[in-house]
């Protein structure tokens, strides 16, 4: 079949972006500062200093630079796995007998099996060029752990990983190639920190949870000379990174002439969704083009849909800066039984400002039997298998694509296929036996979550 | 840095190779014909129309083409992840300090996670075309049964994957990829057939074995109308289907000004080392270049550097033709404790001939713990995790690059890295806590099985 636009469009070595893309230098209002979790009162850049590589803090304070200049050698990095393509459905169009175009940027052809390469490429890269001993960070279902640990082989720097007790029992390969790549991994929580002997006194037998890795990292990164902690999602830093992957498709589509009409990410920390929707938001806040953008977001964790828009703890211990975003309170449990990530109470602080002040037009909460619908028609029409996270994406893409079906319009749509399922396979396993749980929390549920918000006088 | 060479050369869609190359049109001289099981006389091409499909059934006998078309259907299914990359191995070059130049040919990008898909998308396209009804095929490591599994889903025909039985046990998540993919999974040794019905009552308990698998598959396509049984490597058509992977690194080796002066690639089948080699063996028949050639194989099936070369059955159930191969016996048990593929009796006619009249110029044996010494140095600085059947190839490569330092030469050596390790990582994790088994047969072992080797009137 002769096509006018490839399957797969690539750009050169040559063509890819060499700076990243600072929304908030486009903002026409910034998101609240962070608070300090001892003073309630604003960070500044010395008390982040201990706990973040000063490159990077800077980068997390920064919101008038632009453009930011991707260092040569991460640039060398990136050159591993990217440019990554820019694909077009053909094939699940054809299915689901759609005029709308389907595009996807994928995400997924690297070894790690995520886009979370790409920030981590730059954190660790800031960390050696700071002469740094080491770094630690946590992980849950893994992809930020493996990612981390191949960008630490790559640079050759130490990594502790704190990852959750049950996953790394539940997820023995993750933890494998994790070491596979040379990093430290500890269960948490571990009787290697203070607070890890303190939960483990108090709940002994426990499987841990986000939140105790988070602590047990920060704690070793600010207890060990030379040591700092990193972190894959919900930061300013972490969307700046992320942001080639828009960059990098705005151009693929300029190539074979196309703009999306909508434009689709993920959302659990908005790593993913910051990623791809960067340069189109600039249009957007530049008042030049004026895409449709949506966030996908489990039900079982809605924090865009459900969630209130407040000041909170970036993590369930209280160690870290409060940010005010879109949130369930740090104290809100998401199923276990969901599967993948995006299970973060809360939201990245920039897509909560953009999504209160209506430049992100739309959030959709999904359930997850239908996200392994869509992602078992996507793996069969496109023979690629998609991370449960990504599928999010997937199932509101073919959603607006039957849409088009119904109404007859050729919409060209883009979404962000962040990364692989072949980690996740029980979870498919689960899916194709019936045993999936579609888990929508109540309103006392939430009421709950929401009990655990922090209290601050003047403020909230 | 600024490279002359890129990291990865892309060829583009339409530079996508459209024709097969079929490397015995070149030969001086052809394989032994295969012989038929029950009379041992010439297979005919009726012969083999109840168990291939006819097309694949003219190609298993064509040696006089040297050039197939490649259907227009499977350019459009070769289009969603070919061309693939050839990438400069910077990294691993400097983490040796060699002045070689490595390039690997990479074909893990895609879901199945390896070059299998190539052959696979062929053989069901030709199924569909015949207007079959189904297809069966029998899987070990799951390499094959995943990529036919995709390709089925793709053309939408139905499949059984019979799977030995104790690999689905050990491998729950390749069951999972390959019923995800629509396909019905058979644990052999089963109940559904006469052949597994007869093993059961007379092993009961068994884990099943390759050779019981290939013979219910078989068992299953011809006692099932519109059925036809496939297979994913040894045979012509199956080096046929590979030749694109050296057809493009021979282009995008042109691109860069490039030609190796080594090719290596690992051989179980032959699948990949047939692959890779098929247009550079093309100069050489032609006498135009004389690159050196290097099949590697695992010490504990070392079918080429041990074995003979004799008539023998494709299968340990003894329902297939006979080759004229290098063999160590189908009654040869390799080690159940040797990771990944590549522990195959037997290996592909046409290597088999190459080898023995000296166009191929080098086997080697490696042993698994030496093979994942050097997976685990090209995953830390590569950033891809290769599959372990991949790995013997690197081992060598590494080797070839340590005697370029020692000597100061700076050749070109090319690998074809076939497939990723997702899968494998109990591998890796028995290789982290030095469990790996380097077993290697004794002359005794060897004996064993060269006693199963037939003895054919007149001829052997």
């Amino acid at each position: 079949m002769s096509r006018k636009v490839p399957k797969r469009v690539f750009l050169t070595e040559d063509q890819m972006p060499t700076k990243w893309y600072n929304v908030r230098a486009d903002m026409k209002e910034q998101h609240a500062p962070y608070l300090h979790p001892g003073t309630m009162q604003p960070v500044t850049l010395d008390d982040l200093l201990p706990i973040f590589c000063t490159e990077l803090a800077k980068q997390e304070a920064d919101n008038v630079t632009r453009y930011i200049d991707i260092p040569e050698e991460v640039q060398d990095f990136y050159k591993i796995f990217r440019p990554s393509p820019l694909i077009r459905a053909y094939e699940l169009e054809k299915a689901l007998d759609t005029p709308a175009k389907i595009y996807y940027k994928f995400e997924g052809n690297n070894t790690s099996g995520s886009h979370k390469l790409n920030s981590a490429a730059a954190q660790v890269y800031y960390a050696k060029e700071q002469g740094l001993s080491g770094l630690t960070t946590e992980t849950g279902a893994g992809q930020w752990g493996t990612a981390l640990a191949m960008a630490c082989a790559y640079f050759n720097i130490p990594l502790s990983v704190f990852m959750v007790k049950v996953s790394s029992e539940q997820k023995p390969y993750r933890k494998a190639i994790i070491e596979t790549f040379g990093a430290d991994l500890i269960p948490s929580p571990s009787d290697t920190t203070n607070i890890g002997r303190k939960i483990l006194q108090e709940h002994p037998g426990t499987g841990g949870s986000l939140g105790c890795a988070i602590s047990e990292a920060i704690e070793r990164a600010v207890s060990t000379p030379g040591y700092r902690y990193v972190l894959g999602s919900v930061l300013n830093q972490v969307l700046l990174h992320q942001s080639i992957i828009g960059e990098e498709a705005k151009m693929q589509m300029e190539v074979i002439d196309e703009y999306p009409d909508i434009v689709i990410g993920c959302a659990g920390g908005g790593s993913n969704l910051g990623g791809i929707m960067a340069p189109f938001m600039r249009d957007r806040l530049e008042g030049k083009r004026h895409p449709y953008f949506i966030a996908v977001e489990p039900a079982s964790c809605p924090s865009l849909t459900r969630g209130r828009y407040a000041y909170d703890f970036c993590d369930t211990g209280h160690v870290t800066p409060l940010a005010k975003m879109y949130t369930l309170g740090a104290g809100f449990m998401p199923s276990p039984n969901h599967a993948g990530g995006l299970r973060y109470h809360g939201m990245s602080p920039i897509i909560s400002k953009l999504y209160h002040d209506g430049y992100l037009d739309e959030a959709v909460a999904v359930e997850q039997t239908k996200v392994f619908d869509a992602a078992t028609i996507f793996a069969k029409n496109e023979t690629i298998l998609p991370a449960p996270e990504s599928s999010h994406a997937i199932r509101v893409a073919i959603d607006e694509a039957l849409k088009c079906k119904e109404s007859g319009e050729a919409k060209t749509i883009l979404f962000n296929l962040t990364g692989t399922g072949y980690f996740d396979m029980h979870a498919y396993m689960d899916y194709k036996e019936g045993k999936m749980n579609d888990y929508v929390p109540t309103d006392a549920d939430l009421e709950q979550g929401f009990a655990t918000l922090p209290s601050i006088p003047g403020i909230q």
